[in-house]
């Protein structure tokens, strides 16, 4: 992941496309792409495994930018996320349902 | 990174959510949490960090979950996306332009 | 308006398209075309005013097509949200600012 | 519909909120509710219809107020838009399927 990381940093600074890649414009770039992702299910649950990969690296590839530009720490925001998920969403309330914690009795 | 993917499959597998996490609902997912994210920007460029990393890694987390989902290989995909960009988008036509590759001359 | 709407459900009536018009795959259809409306504006505020009003009118055109199938009063439901909005925002609470509700001390 | 669109721009002015409209945070904004309102099908196709109704209503009011920031024609826009997709999609090619005009043989 570390070299994957570097690569895609690499790959912007070649460009010199830091200019463009503030915080709210990465925020837009990742909901651009997953809308492009979502399209691909638009119809109906079938999908191109193949167009999706792309879809999805590309909101992947957002995320990681915007975590750079923000000083984020890509793996420590998940695992907080994930504790803070666990507290919320405690196996016997959540088991089996979807519901959102916000709708626990 | 794979003790993270790890964490968030077992999440899932302790909650039986399986069931739910079909390609197409996890695609919606992304696209929700994206908009979530992009909620921080909604009136301008101004953001709160915490905030904005809690959103950011709902999206990542998602996007692990429709990785696992479609058997795909989390790492490859984006390998071979910045593979691909690369061709798209060669350093002496993009850098330091915004421009679509489709806009390309 | 009245007009427009007939042409709309007639433009899907001849193509058949109804059942692909599910509440869900609409849903869908307005969040993607958003996004595509919103990519006009991803690396900045300018944009291409043609551009933006073809998919400002397929997010509109969209909606009124939700509206249709869930039998919903296209007129009624803007006017109850004006209503509930006035309610949420009062004046002196919201004047010359951006806060959510929610942030109303 | 004139009625309505005057009070939705008289409860923007009496606010004073066009400082905050402008056409890129106005895009912003109806992705945002777009989601909002696809989040009432996340996990499948059943929805409450008082919910739905509301964020329908959401992106809607956003939408105008788009239209009208940028000055455009409300009803003229939906009317060229769909002259146009009469034009991409002939009947004789698009009854009875969902196929996107770019993948017509």
């Amino acid at each position: 992941m570390e070299e994957l990381i570097k690569s895609i940093l690499l790959f912007r600074e070649e460009r010199d496309w830091g200019q463009f890649h503030t915080p709210e414009n990465l925020a837009k770039s990742i909901v651009i792409e997953a809308a492009e992702l979502l399209e691909n299910f638009q119809w109906g649950p079938a999908c191109d495994q193949e167009k999706v990969a792309e879809e999805l690296a590309d909101v992947i590839i957002y995320c990681i930018l915007l975590s750079d530009c923000l000083k984020l720490d890509f793996y420590k925001i998940i695992e907080n996320k994930l504790k803070e998920n666990c507290k919320k969403y405690p196996i016997e309330k959540s088991k089996g349902n979807s519901k959102k914690y916000t709708e626990f009795e």
